[in-house]
């Protein structure tokens, strides 16, 4: 948080700034409540002035009393902290709490109204006030027997009928009902979007496409992603790919974020190049509320699949935005799996009691290690390829909710709050960055491990297999951690006293670990809502909206002012000045590219695609 | 760090821990001096006791006066911040200070011998001196005219003799005269290595891949790399190839990397079950130093390819590690360009007055954000989408290499030191965690922008290329971190009061713009040098050494005896107790994880290999 950082070092200026924001604040926070549910506007007292709250801060010198080497010794302690729900286990024992600490984060879980704000979301209330929504991802994974309301309507229904409708097209698209436009199968999906629309159905494509039973579904089939507006990524997304078998995915929920849109243009001309102008209807489909704009870019409103405001783009791989590209690699049954497994947690969440409710107990450490011990970072380390995309979804899930510098009702927040998240998986973050966990900043980690590997191998004469092998470094890693190494221990090894500071680890250092039997669709879910959750608690606890994402806006705004100006310089072959209203470095390193694209040879310029695209950016443009 | 992390919250008995570690490392340091290069021993007072720090902390109140959004409007201020070396712009007039800070950081690097440092390093002076080891990757990509010397020894003419060893064998494999077993072009390469032998070559080969001269070369060839241990990764790295066309490169300087070598045996298990064990001296190869291993493994001497003791892991791309599987995919040509281009800016940071000289300006600002101003994340933003791999390569050369909690002599540091690196491409980022940047906590970025596309793509009738789309994002975002957006601005736009802390924007957020020409092979290696060196010259001036990686050593030891307990447990079908000398947790998990393998049935074991593996990981496991 900027004002917290800010707190550690003097800064008058940035200090008088505040106090003019937060006067402004109080007065907007007034007008704000009339608009919010009565659980967020009843928020008045930040809970940073909670006793609660107080309490945790003083508990603080105790527990920095304590070292993890020693309180793992204490069997009573560490066999409270390992929690088994849905078949997933959860052990928080090297976590730098005590009893009692858990005890003090569940009262400020009671005083921060967290079971009321649960409560609040899966009613269906607008909880997301600053965008006067609801926030339902709950209800994406509800079975046909829930009820949840929004605005006097029951949901549920229609989730299952954009649902059926995936089946049903999915189906037809797999099964060969649905041809190209030249009667081929379309075996290939590309699917363009981003963020939301892309890290989450990324996530879950990568974690189960080396699951035995989703691969036997996926034979002959590929899926593939386009997010990023850099044309690199479009050359990569569609290399190899023949338009005649390849089925696009445009996913936008108003059908006009810039990156998606313009990329979508690209592929549709790819397509069109290659097949004519008919081929749309055949060849791409839309993940989109916006069936007016779906109809103008040339796609049948028909083969819309429909998502709601209640659902945020992070929130939504639930929806149609995954569904679809899943069920269409893997069969909707697969994505009937994931579903369920989400639910499963989704319904702990709602009905355990919070002593026992995993993601409100990593919700709640997740507030200690932040706001309490000032870790500013998590790592996310799951001992599992198939999981290498949770940590970069759950860095935008986590870091796009929680990194905000004010509470719910606009007032500032005087706590740090969102943490960084990143993560790699083991072993390969082992031999990249753990250097600086073990024996540089304090990291909270989060180890992830299966049971059983996806796809086992075992080598005659090996000591273990290589799924034993992988996990005798999830096992041995988070001891590492906690315990650390003394110099007493290092003498005792006859360690050179010049070495021994520098193989010295200082230990106490926390992690959780997390073990699930193993990794397919329905664990995915899992997983998925285990972390959706925890965020949401550490929201809830702080008191902001994990829900709305203002922070984005800005720079959308400057880059759509660059775009004109820089049409403009590109058109008339002119540069910037300083009436364009930008600084110097702007002005300077614009036309530095403005030059430097003008210089360029239209024959340098590389053919990504055929006929009516020029496929040169300085074709506009004199030669300067 | 740790240590400065517990500094912020009272903590006696860490306290009196710190205490009594500090008393015996300096003991332990004077001993060690004996062993140091002059340079290195020479500190003895931690560069926090020097008057030019104290100076920096002094002048951190001058900047708190300070505000982007006005120090951008001084045109002279600016400009004196943009330097241009070698065709790199690199733009940090973002950043937190003014010209007098520049003054000052200089001021500290003289005081930190940064000069000296640099010298050492170049003239192979033993600069990691708890391994006694010179630093030498940039005699990796010195020129024949140049003259290094180890030991007594010019090393240049060993490094071209190994140039010269991949130039002819990589042509001899891509002109088809070197053939596999069954006479067939060896048309795709499997590089089994992991950390430096996997992240370096990853960032090169993600660069260059879509750049049309690599491309070319690359034609009807592909390159994969295996690096996680877990068998999932075996799967991936496999699947689709034949090994009648596969070359496998071996990389492991000791030839004992546990999942290196474990992985070597599954995949060369995957060869000779194919092709029978005559096959191993055609389709596997070794970058490695120990060439007795190397033989004992099956590969021939002949066909391993050395690096040296004084090359780093997380330096290593340089070296055989990176240059064999780049010349066997690209071509000799397109790596000696690479090769140059690091060069280029070795050069440049050995010659250049430190105030035009690019890494140690960029370091040095690194410096004063994770020191001074508490930044404790850096985050890398390429908007390119070929740098994909830059912020995981340099999360790991950044945070092995300055992640440490002591100083070279040992004794500890009472500074903020490493900072946390991660990154993913823009626009992606925007989409993603850039919300809490923005609005959250203080993250200085990296931009990193192209003015030539390595794939362009206009279409008509769009108002810009789709690359000028990217790059007006670059430019955007830097602009809204700086300035932000504040109250009085959103009231003048008639924004709901509600609503105005939400959108309001703090700014004086800092960042750096760096602005290449375009990504080639060339170019690839001065960012590669550019972060390197940047990284040497942090971790100079806070006077510890970035050479080594104790802290990865623990948790190798505790894997180690896990592993031999599970074999035990596997094999006799026991469980573990409290004998085994674990914690309660330990013991659970490992119980868990044991008891979930009995259960496995054989028939759920997925086979990835043919004939003489076993696939199924219980198959000694009894039914308990």
């Amino acid at each position: 948080m900027a004002l917290t950082n800010k707190s550690r070092t003097p800064n008058s200026a940035s200090a008088s700034r505040r106090h003019t924001l937060t006067r402004h604040v109080h007065l907007a926070a007034k007008k704000a409540r009339r608009n919010t549910s009565a659980t967020c506007s009843a928020m008045e007292v930040p809970i940073s002035k909670d006793a609660a709250w107080k309490d945790l801060e003083e508990h603080v010198n105790a527990i920095e009393e304590t070292h993890l080497r020693d309180l793992m010794t204490d069997e009573e302690r560490v066999m409270s902290m390992i929690k088994e729900s849905e078949g997933i286990v959860v052990d928080y024992s090297r976590q730098r709490v005590l009893p009692e600490t858990m005890t003090k984060l569940l009262k400020l879980a009671e005083a921060a109204k967290l079971r009321e704000k649960i409560d609040s979301m899966f009613s269906g209330e607008h909880i997301n006030s600053t965008e006067d929504r609801a926030v339902l991802h709950v209800a994406l994974r509800a079975p046909t027997t829930e009820k949840i309301v929004v605005d006097g309507k029951d949901v549920v229904p229609d989730v299952h009928e954009v649902l059926e409708k995936i089946k049903v097209f999915s189906e037809r698209v797999r099964n060969g009902e649905w041809l190209g436009a030249t009667g081929k199968p379309l075996t290939n999906v590309v699917c363009v979007g981003i963020g939301g629309s892309f890290l989450g159905p990324l996530f879950v494509h990568t974690a189960i496409e080396t699951n035995q039973e989703a691969m036997d579904k996926a034979q002959g089939r590929e899926l593939r992603f386009l997010a990023n507006v850099d044309p690199v990524d479009v050359a990569r997304a569609l290399s190899g790919l023949d338009p005649e078998t390849t089925l696009v995915v445009v996913v936008s929920k108003t059908f006009t974020t810039a990156e998606t849109m313009l990329n979508a243009r690209t592929v549709r001309t790819w397509i069109t190049s290659a097949l004519g102008q008919d081929a749309v209807a055949k060849h791409m489909v839309a993940v989109s509320t916006n069936l007016k704009l779906v109809k103008e870019f040339g796609i049948d409103p028909e083969n819309a699949f429909a998502f709601w405001d209640w659902v945020g783009g992070r929130y939504s791989v639930c929806s149609a935005v995954g569904i679809l590209p899943l069920a269409l690699q893997y069969g909707y049954e697969t994505t009937d799996l994931f579903l369920q497994g989400a639910w499963s947690i989704d319904k702990h969440f709602r009905d355990t009691p919070f002593d026992q409710n995993l993601p409100v107990l990593l919700g709640m450490i997740a507030v200690w290690n932040v706001s309490f011990l000032h870790c500013p970072a998590r790592a996310i380390l799951p001992y599992c390829q198939a999981l290498a995309k949770l940590a970069p979804h759950i860095q935008q899930v986590s870091m796009e909710s929680n990194g905000k510098g004010v509470a719910i009702d606009g007032t500032t927040l005087d706590f740090e709050t969102g943490e960084i998240d990143f993560g790699e998986p083991g072993t390969n973050g082992q031999h990249s960055f753990y250097q600086l966990i073990h024996q540089g900043r304090v990291i909270p980690c989060d180890f992830i491990g299966t049971i059983k590997s996806q796809q086992s191998v075992y080598l005659k004469g090996e000591v273990v297999s290589n799924h034993d092998e992988l996990m005798c470094n999830f096992f041995a890693q988070a001891d590492a951690l906690a315990q650390g190494k003394s110099a007493t221990d290092l003498r005792a090894e006859n360690v050179p006293d010049a070495l021994i500071p520098h193989k010295t680890f200082t230990g106490n250092r926390p992690s959780s670990s997390i073990l699930l039997p193993e990794l397919n669709a329905y664990t995915t879910g899992q997983i998925l809502a285990l972390y959706e959750h925890r965020v949401a608690v550490q929201g809830f606890v702080w008191g902001l909206n994990s829900f709305d994402q203002w922070g984005v806006e800005l720079g959308k705004v400057l880059a759509s002012q660059i775009r004109k100006q820089m049409n403009e310089a590109r058109t008339k072959g002119r540069l910037m000045s300083s009436q364009d209203g930008h600084n110097a470095s702007t002005t300077y390193l614009l036309n530095k590219y403005l030059s430097g694209k003008a210089q360029l040879k239209y024959a340098d310029a590389k053919d990504v695609f055929p006929c009516d695209i020029i496929a040169s950016e300085d074709c506009k443009v004199p030669s300067d």
